[in-house]
């Protein structure tokens, strides 16, 4: 554990103390000593009352700067407190892009009723009409462009003048007379470059850069490949618009990652915590237990049309949940595989076929090792090598299965467009399910004057 | 899809034609008028023996810069195929975080053998002994470091000299007569302050630092909370040892995602993919999934120890699978979301008796709407109103324990300093497997005169 961060649990601890004594005034001194990325998370893990209480002592550009580190979600929450004057004060001093989210969260009346109260809402208007989660949503307004025949002396006088906490100080865009992205240099450069040198001569004119409509995802792989600390979004006629900056694609990358974890285990709604009130955690959770529980009945009902040869041998009850499960199992294996290389962009349904065959071929394998381990292990243990050779047969059937549909389904999810991790846990173990117990139990009908 | 990303495929499927055609000239020049970050991801797509072709047709330099930009096991993958001289050239030119990784990844006869050949292995070497997945591990020693007392234009004439592709160009970290970190400061504030002013002067002493022992994923947390693009590692005595950057963050997350994902699902090994070879998907799923045969085999155990009323009521054996399924499902939800709020540290052990009392509210409130629903579903289905009741009253205690469980192992796994994401899932379905069977057989046993 870094020294920083016992310091932010201590501080935490004090203000949780001076506020339960009443005392604002220390609360606030506290709160204001801590780093604007701490004072986020300080505010987090107070309770919402101590939010409540606290929220209101912080000036405007105190709340922005917080509002700016906050989440969406949080940010909203914060949001909705503030009196409609306050928020536009605040919404001014945002980034202009964590501003836009913010204002996308609103109510469309709170929106409205916010953008007429500011003063000067240019910076953020231009951001309104893209989606959350797309290049042109995750973009800012705030960046350094310069024309081509700008002089680096120039460059450097330009730069003392604006403001210092602009968000992207480290690369400077190189734009044409129409605003079309022609060049890009980094700060050092021009640091090293001689006073009359113009921009034309030390820029680098191949600039990485994403379409608006790029998904969000893509642009964090995109940035990854080429270690970029910030990258540049244009329109379709290739006019520079807008920025990415690297601590954007933290957050996007984080959040992604969230997001598919909670999927596969079909959780919905990426900002539920632990503590998250209780109506949140049914709401995220009870919907997709509703869609297993058809699932479940109907993998049931399968079960129940063999239900007299199981009144004839219980024993098959005991292990055609085994069969199940491990199907289960091997399947959550492969679809976390898939799922994940799709996401990182290093498969895609084109490759359907050579992913399939690999997975039959897998399949076999542990089918056959998982198997004939347990068929050995239900001749040991019943004294009947049919049933045995049931369950193991019933196993190896079900790992091809298994394989064939973990694989099969996300890149199908993929290829109509949809997000492979949201339904593939839910479709695969219905499938693994049903399949597992029908093939076991028909392969036990066939052995069955075998089986007592 | 961006423009850029089409231009990459095409590359890509010009190199494979031209290298078909035994051309090795053309395909050098195709990969070569691709940026750094392209030539890494189509190296990656083409296949085994098209990179041994096109390989040895790289030059040190060339080679250093895409072996920087390959993931750890793509390196080593590629190094082993090259001369101990080339190789030993090649470790020279890589950014020194990186040649420490591979030379951690090589045998140690390797590595020893490299190091000697090496001519300048002073950046490298005190990289070597800080496990990978630390911040000593993530560092680089490429950083620029002033005194206290620099003027500005010092600074600058330094900047001036210095190797322009250097690794971590946008903070100037400053350092006391011991080589203590004492502050901070941007290449912007530098270019923007006067001539004569110093280091000191000018720089913020407030420095978001981190030891080298520190988790590369607080690390990752960390800067991402202080929207940080680099951060300085320090020793046990506040000496800078090196720095971290905005790309190794991005790798980092990543890779860490991909392993609580693959961990989730029982996969071992974060580096498999779909077209991994046979040997290591078996590698990495077969042991846990015999694991898996364990506990799937104890809980067939359980059902055989009421074989005998399963006999007599074979419609138990239809729902004994529904109780013990959505406890499963019910159980991966809660790891989910315990799991990665532990990653993110927004939960952490000390909380677990507030993580279990939400819990068990959200368990009795799902396990009552499902064990309802499920209830009348099976009493109108079956016509038997008590197999509705030790249906649903099963699922209802099922779904609680699932909530308990799948909340205290995560939380007991990362208390006792165990990955949580690593066997969770495992034993938390293997609870949820045996405990709900033994309920549902109970509860059948007790109301088994009316269940005929």
């Amino acid at each position: 554990m870094s020294e920083h961060v016992v310091d932010l649990q201590l501080a935490v601890e004090r203000i949780k103390k001076v506020l339960e004594d009443g005392l604002h005034a220390p609360a606030l001194a506290i709160f204001q000593e801590l780093t604007l990325g701490d004072q986020a998370e300080a505010f987090n893990r107070l309770s919402e009352e101590e939010q409540a209480v606290l929220l209101p002592l912080l000036d405007v550009s105190a709340t922005a700067d917080l509002f700016d580190r906050l989440t969406d979600s949080e940010t909203l929450e914060a949001a909705e407190s503030l009196s409609l004057e306050k928020l536009a004060d605040v919404l001014e001093e945002m980034q202009p892009d964590e501003a836009a989210d913010l204002l996308g969260d609103l109510t469309p009346e709170q929106a409205s009723l916010a953008l007429e109260e500011m003063e000067d809402p240019e910076d953020v208007l231009p951001l309104l009409g893209f989606p959350d989660e797309t290049a042109g949503g995750r973009m800012t307004t705030e960046y350094i462009a310069m024309r081509r025949h700008t002089r680096v002396d120039q460059a450097l006088e330009f730069l003392r003048q604006v403001s210092p906490d602009h968000e992207v100080p480290y690369y400077i865009f190189v734009v044409d007379r129409e605003k079309r992205l022609v060049g890009v240099l980094g700060l050092r450069e021009l640091v090293i470059s001689p006073k009359d040198a113009r921009m034309e001569d030390i820029m680098d004119t191949e600039v990485v850069h994403v379409a608006s409509g790029v998904d969000q995802e893509e642009v964090a792989n995109l940035m990854g490949r080429h270690d970029l600390s910030a990258i540049p979004v244009v329109d379709a006629s290739n006019h520079l618009i807008g920025v990415i900056t690297h601590d954007d694609i933290l957050d996007v990358l984080s959040e992604e990652a969230t997001e598919d974890i909670y999927r596969l285990a079909s959780v919905a709604g990426t900002d539920l915590e632990p503590d998250s009130p209780v109506r949140q955690h049914v709401r995220g959770r009870l919907p997709w237990l509703f869609l297993n529980t058809l699932t479940a009945l109907f993998a049931a009902w399968v079960i129940s049309n063999y239900e007299a040869i199981i009144a004839q041998v219980a024993a098959l009850a005991v292990f055609q949940s085994v069969v199940a499960g491990m199907g289960g199992n091997a399947s959550s294996q492969t679809v976390a595989v898939i799922v994940r290389s799709l996401a990182l962009g290093k498969t895609d349904p084109s490759k359907a076929m050579a992913v399939l065959w690999q997975e039959l071929k897998v399949g076999v394998l542990q089918g056959l090792a998982v198997g004939t381990l347990v068929a050995l292990g239900v001749w040991l243990w019943r004294g009947n090598p049919y049933l045995g050779i049931v369950v193991g047969g019933a196993l190896l059937a079900n790992l091809i299965v298994a394989g064939l549909a973990g694989a099969l389904i996300p890149l199908a999810l993929k290829g109509i467009g949809q997000d492979p991790a949201l339904s593939s846990s839910v479709l695969v173990t219905a499938v693994t399910d049903s399949l597992g117990f029908l093939i076991f139990l028909s392969l036990a009908a066939y052995f069955l004057p075998h089986l007592f």
